[in-house]
């Protein structure tokens, strides 16, 4: 059972596999796709399901399986010219015509999809997805949210200050605020990250002032804090149309609407959810110009980390607004 | 910066790594763990942060960086005789003392993280995580949450079901019941899986009643349905104590407090929050004592899958809660 991280990036692919079995290589999409997945991700509890048969593969052989090889035939998207399956060019408004393809996307991607087996993309995203589309997106990469332990080891700046602000949510600490140029923000903690540990002391169950306690009382260096990788978030890739939408309205940074058939429909953007980062940079505090500036900057490929509001709205309430205006960093991670 | 799934295993690994390079394997621990994680994953935006030196190195060198080598010493874990480390020994009420390791842990994962380099255990885990103790925890494998999209094609039974009821959500269409032995249970649909599509049509912003209407009408066979991996849920790896638990309380599925020092509480699990899964295996509308029951024949490794409450309520508070108790299909995936 394969994996994908947006609508667009199965539908490219089911293209490409089924093109690649009319290319007469000789494998059935189906075998295939089971021997990729048991080889490179630990196999899903489907794996008795029958593999996904594409739209073509449906109408064109009985029920589909096995597709029916037809080795005479050139590969259609490698000649560029045969049109075996038109209505996948105009598939709910995004273009997949071989010529926009080639035309769009990355040269080493389109070349892996139309000209390798379908295995040959299947390890381009995090978490073992298939992504011949957004595999190449340095946002996809950047926006991952890995809900993983990690540990960082923060300093105190001249001020005497680690740079973060934190609430408790649920007997867990939430980190709600981390200071532009500051050791929190360089270190790479994040909005939205659950302090598990400071200094060997655990924190669970703790209140706002008791943390930022720990801080102020904690030495100037080495101050070694554990934590959660955002346990409420979690991210959307979304394509944009040929007009560079995704397709919803957001005000103060909450999503309010989908547009009908859009990107972000399609991939099941939800409302009552606040825009958190933009392909990995946080955009928490700006104003939506800003945010809408962004996202018009970034490539076609756009990943955004969201958080429900009802969660939101938790963690910021006790903090002024203008703080989050004025200090949050809103810096682009390097890699 | 190495990831995680338990605070448990980030401790382990540190120990396994301070072992490895007192024992005189004559490389640092840092210089080791930038290559493992610059090979194995995606880097984190976190690169440029240090490494995490480990208690141990912390108090052993000037801050510890790089660790002191003392390549006469053998190596302590393998020997099982010499202590260099005990405060780590009653970590946290964890035991992780050479005896209780190899007595507790499986014997192949016990060598790996003792007599080979720490980067022998970098990829046991999903998502590249470092999972010296929980790698091998089939439950860890069966219950990971990806958010992806994927496709599965169902079929309609004698009676005409594929076994979904949904709800809709902020714009969104999500299964709140899955009959078990129905064509849906089969092809491994779970509760709060999101459907972005049935037969080709999106079904964003469509109501219960549309959604239902669309199963009817569909034909027989080959009802395919995109869905997106629970949004909404996320997996909590805990360890179980010398006496067997893992540190919360539930009432009704719900998890109301955490006990202090337990497992539970230095992994940051959450009050408000419905447990869904233990290990994989659903336990939506069980009476608690069956769900004591599992998590009690469980190994010691135990992963939960869990959702906000207010999440929780809102996709079953249309339903009768007497469908969730008979109905629901509560059967262990099979991989």
């Amino acid at each position: 059972m394969s994996l994908y991280p947006s609508l667009e990036d199965l539908k490219v692919d089911q293209l490409a596999s089924a093109q690649y079995a009319a290319a007469g290589y000789g494998q059935s999409n189906n075998a295939h796709y089971g021997q990729v997945h048991h080889a490179s991700a630990p196999s899903a509890p489907l794996s008795t399901a029958p593999m996904y048969p594409t739209l073509e593969t449906q109408s064109a052989g009985e029920n589909g399986l096995p597709y029916p090889v037809a080795p005479t035939l050139p590969p259609p998207y490698v000649s560029g010219s045969t049109h075996l399956y038109p209505t996948l060019d105009d598939y709910m408004g995004l273009d997949v015509s071989p010529e926009a393809l080639s035309q769009n996307m990355p040269k080493e991607s389109f070349n892996a999809v139309m000209t390798a087996p379908p295995s040959a993309v299947a390890t381009k995203s995090p978490n073992n997805m298939v992504a011949p589309i957004s595999g190449d997106s340095a946002g996809l990469q950047r926006a991952k949210v890995t809900h993983g332990i990690r540990e960082v080891v923060l300093c105190k700046d001249e001020k005497g200050k680690v740079g973060i602000r934190v609430c408790a949510v649920n007997k867990g600490v939430f980190v709600c605020l981390v200071d532009a140029g500051s050791p929190a923000a360089r270190v790479g903690i994040k909005f939205g990250d659950q302090i598990l540990q400071i200094n060997g002391e655990l924190v669970a169950g703790y209140t706002m002032e008791q943390v930022h306690g720990l801080f102020k009382k904690a030495p100037v260096n080495g101050i070694r804090v554990v934590l959660r990788d955002r346990p409420f978030e979690r991210t959307v890739t979304l394509h944009k149309d040929s007009t560079g939408h995704l397709g919803f309205q957001f005000k103060n940074g909450e999503i309010i609407g989908l547009v009908i058939d859009s990107s972000a429909a399609r991939n099941g953007l939800l409302t009552e959810h606040h825009l958190l980062e933009v392909d990995g940079q946080n955009v928490v505090g700006m104003k939506d110009k800003e945010i809408s500036s962004i996202i018009e900057k970034a490539s076609n490929v756009v990943t955004v980390t969201i958080i429900p509001s009802y969660v939101y709205n938790h963690i910021v309430k006790k903090m002024a607004p203008s703080l989050l205006k004025t200090k949050m960093d809103h810096s682009v991670a390097s890699f």
